[in-house]
C-alpha cells in the first residue's frame, strides 16, 4: 500500500467519526435546547452571534453552511422571541444585522455554561497538541469540501 | 483564564468546524452519490458493509448512530435495488445479515475509487500526527456524547 493510500485511509477514519459524533451532538443539543423551547438550528444562531458578534442574515448561514432560508427561518423565530433584533448596519445602509438583545445574551450565556461544565472532563483528558493537530486536520477537509461546493446548497 | 477553562474553548474550536464539515461533506455526498441514483443514507450503508463486512439492521444503525427506522428504509432501498442481499445470519437462527451483493460491491468500488482521487492530494498535505491527534479527540468526543444520550433517539 502507498503512502498517499495509507493517508486517504485516514481521512475516512475521520469520516468515519465525523457522522455519528455529528448526529449524536445534534440529538443532545436538541435535548437540552428543547427543555428552554429552542431549536438546535436557534442555538447555533445565538452562540455564533455571541461567539462573533452581529452579523447579516446571508454571513450566518454561510458560517454555518446552511441555506439563507433555513437560516432565515430560524433568524424569524428568534426575533419574535425577542432573542434578536434587526439593527442597522454601518457599513451598508441597505442590510441589516442580527444581533443579540439581552434576554438572548443571558440565555445563550445559561446553555454554554451548563454545556462547560459536561465539557470540561472531557477537554481536562486531551492535550493541546491533540487539539493542535485535530483542528489543522477538520481546517484542511474543510476547505477541500468547499472547493469542491462553490454555490450555497440547499439546506 | 484558567487551563480547563482554555480546553473547553478547544472543544468549541472543534464543534465549530465539525457542523460546517459535516454539512458540506453530507451535500457534496449526496451530489456525487445522486449521480448514480443513490441517497447519502445508501452510501452510508454500503461503504460500512464494504469495510466491516455483513452485520444486522441494528448494528448498522448503533454503527452511523442513525435510527433503526431510518436505517430499515435505507436497507429496503439497497435490497429493492439488488445492492444488498438479507443473509442467514451463523450466530443468531432467528436475525439476518444484510450483506453487499456483487453489483452492490462493484458500485461501492466506483465511489470510493473516484472519492479517493478527490483527497489524495488533502491527504498527502497532513501528517501522521496530525490524524492521530485528531482522531484521539474525535474519539474521546464521540465517548463523552454516547454516554449523555444511553438510548437510541428519533434519527
Amino acid at each position: 500500500m502507498s503512502e498517499s493510500t495509507a493517508s486517504v485511509d485516514r481521512i475516512y477514519e475521520v469520516f468515519d467519526l465525523l457522522g455519528p459524533l455529528y448526529r449524536r451532538i445534534h440529538r443532545t443539543v436538541e435535548r437540552d435546547t428543547a427543555a428552554l423551547g429552542l431549536s438546535a438550528g436557534t442555538r447555533a444562531v445565538l452562540v455564533m452571534l455571541r461567539q462573533r458578534g452581529p452579523m447579516p442574515v446571508p454571513r450566518l448561514a454561510e458560517a454555518q453552511a446552511l441555506s439563507r432560508q433555513f437560516t432565515q427561518r430560524v433568524v424569524n423565530e428568534a426575533l419574535a422571541r425577542g432573542l434578536v433584533a434587526s439593527v442597522a448596519n454601518p457599513a451598508h445602509r441597505r442590510s441589516r444585522l442580527i444581533a443579540l438583545t439581552e434576554s438572548g445574551t443571558i440565555l445563550v450565556d445559561r446553555l454554554l455554561e451548563r454545556e462547560h461544565g459536561q465539557l470540561a472532563a472531557a477537554a481536562a483528558e486531551l492535550d493541546g497538541a491533540d487539539f493542535d493537530g485535530c483542528v489543522r486536520v477538520l481546517s484542511r477537509l474543510l476547505r477541500l469540501v468547499e472547493a469542491a461546493e462553490p454555490g450555497p446548497g440547499p439546506v
